[in-house]
């Protein structure tokens, strides 16, 4: 059993993931130095009270952050790169937010960067988007990679919860913080999102080029109505390329039961990968917790201890793409009189929408119209939905959810 | 945009993938330029009628072997190692019959050796394993791995297909060749099975070691009345560790839906690795085809040229396990008189096997029992069939077939 070079870890961050990282690296010290030849152990230790950060990077060989947050993160890990210590990290709002000053000087000292933890958990999109398909043109990317709003979603279909409900439930279970915001909002998705958008087309992303909705707004209602035509819903994360431009979105969307992440199910992730070579690929796993999390950023150290190479070039600016085709279902509810629908057909064909399928049935009062929208410009279509809103015999304000089409079949 | 160094690829073989491959390297030589600073270029090319193999590994920086089979494509991709050259290998029925002897030679010489395209079409499950997992202790791989079965499976549970008509039609369509025993026969799953083995258990498994069935066998009843179970029929490749040993098989399976393999449909392949740090990671996408497989070959040739090490260090022997734990569905036809069931029960009872769920139907002259047993060792069970069989009130042979239990849920 060879002992292998010693490599000391400074680890910054101690909370659940630091604490498992830190077990694992222990538990998996053998195997890594037979892999590899190199022996690590956990040096120094950063937590808000105790060590010493400029101590700790003299003292170790790799550095990982698992602070969190912008400050004091993001001084850390510069100064690390620009010591020529590798780094890794799994902080998810750095690297979308400051991406490219990360990179540079990554690029510049030749330390290697690696945050495989930061994006979709265990899932393993970031190693396969930069190594397997660095070769490819990537077309599109399409993830589920907040686990909090997957596991709010199944349990709204599946039990029939109400939006509270599941997030309530959620929070019991430990699933949710206390504050919900940042994932039921879509800004955890959407930092993601920025992440594998960056590495899969090569270009300069950053988390604020995102555009985000969340999914507090969505009803039960939304998902019983959309079973009838055997829609499921999920919070969503695209990252496409458009008329030489791309588009980076994260949205509550239905799905068709065929596409790869209508199947996702909990507080699963998962990542597909499309690009005209490949076809597609699809990856899935736990989406969160503290072993998982420290498992992905165990795979970095190796793959640092083994010589992966993993600095990056410049990458040009983004051109963010904002009018995009999307398909949509519209739920209206109208008074039941001769009429109605040929105003509401007009409408939507004053603004070039043509329908796919249509639902009708009637309500002791009304009527409830349900349809599932061809994709057109999203322009186009909130112009045809606000025209409708507008109809003097449209009831509560019109339900409109994008729509995901099955891209390829099997 | 810079030139980079020059690099001349040896490609053996220049079938369907060679082909692909070839302009797969035309059309993307500038990305992988910006990328690795190395700009790859046919150079010479090997068919069985042109061009002279020592001349080619002269000539050449990596080699590319495309030709499939053991003789001559062991030679060529030794003799490439032992001379120092990296190599890219398709050829399952190589790496999985010779793995450790390639292996040897590619540590002895510190010439790297890739083959993702071997094994699963476009998922790179051997990235996935040998790098994220690197540092992971992984106890079992559930592959679907041959894409002809799946789409023959596919075919005769959404059409009502005999085995027959399936396989034709995956014939007439390409997915299957004018000689499908190995795919049909479990073969060709088998040797991708041995490889996936080697690599996650880090232990020397061969083709010869892996125990196989395949779907000749199956037929449209079977799908069709394990449905009343909510089963679905895929032919599985299993390796795991047991007991300290291990044991790597492919047979034709039931998985329940929630199976993350039961929604892999047509000529998809699926790998799901579950280590108790990740739980799991599924991994899916077109199984074939020859841009994909040449998509796959790309991916390893950039890596080559990024300078991701892959030598392998020696592996020790594996103990096969040969009597395993399964769950298995059993159909009898018996006559339909009191006494029956008890004899059956007395049976399974005999040898410490348990059922789990039962149904029967009355038919006009007879019954018919459909069991899904609890997980039991094999040879229990196959001792408890025998006995079944012998009974004089059984009719037809009984039928069965291993059912795989979900493991994990969300």
């Amino acid at each position: 059993m060879g002992d292998g070079e010693a490599i000391k870890i400074g680890l910054l961050g101690r909370g659940t993931v630091g604490g498992a990282f830190a077990l694992l690296v222990e538990q998996r010290a053998d195997a890594i130095a037979r892999l590899t030849g190199k022996r690590p152990s956990i040096g120094g230790v950063l937590t808000s009270s105790t060590g010493d950060f400029d101590q700790i990077l003299e003292d170790s060989d790799v550095i990982v952050e698992l602070i969190g947050g912008l400050d004091p993160a993001r001084d850390y890990v510069l100064r690390a790169l620009k010591a020529g210590k590798p780094v890794i990290s799994a902080n998810k709002a750095l690297v979308s937010t400051h991406g490219a000053e990360l990179f540079a000087a990554s690029a510049e000292s030749g330390a290697p960067l690696f945050f495989e933890a930061a994006v979709a958990g265990v899932i393993p999109a970031i190693r396969v988007i930069e190594e397997s398909l660095a070769g490819a043109h990537v077309e599109r990317v399409h993830g589920i990679v907040n686990g909090t709003t997957n596991y709010i979603l199944t349990e709204m279909a599946n039990s029939g919860l109400s939006y509270d409900e599941a997030l309530k439930q959620a929070q019991d279970l430990g699933y949710a913080e206390a504050d919900p915001t940042a994932d039921v909002g879509g800004g955890d998705a959407a930092a993601k999102m920025a992440i594998l958008a960056r590495l899969a087309f090569g270009l300069d992303v950053s988390f604020d080029q995102v555009v985000f909705e969340g999914i507090e707004n969505i009803t039960s209602e939304d998902i019983a109505y959309a079973r009838e035509f055997d829609l499921v819903l999920k919070l969503v994360g695209t990252a496409e390329r458009i008329n030489g431009g791309i588009s980076v979105r994260v949205f509550p969307a239905f799905l068709y039961p065929s596409h790869p992440l209508a199947s996702v199910h909990g507080s699963f992730n998962a990542v597909t990968v499309e690009s005209p070579a490949i076809t597609e690929i699809t990856m899935s796993g736990p989406g969160a917790g503290g072993v998982q999390t420290a498992s992905a950023v165990l795979g970095d150290l190796v793959s640092i201890l083994s010589g992966v190479p993993r600095t990056r070039g410049e990458a040009a600016p983004a051109t963010i793409v904002d009018d995009v085709k999307s398909a949509f279902y519209l739920h209206l509810e109208v008074e039941d009189r001769p009429g109605v629908l040929a105003e509401v057909a007009a409408a939507l064909g004053n603004h070039d929408v043509s329908v796919r399928n249509f639902n009708q049935q009637g309500t002791p009062d009304a009527a409830r119209l349900v349809m599932v929208m061809h994709p057109t410009l999203e322009s186009n279509f909130f112009a045809a939905v606000a025209e409708i809103a507008a109809l003097p015999f449209v009831g509560a304000a019109p339900r409109a959810i994008r729509v995901i089409e099955e891209e390829f079949g099997s």
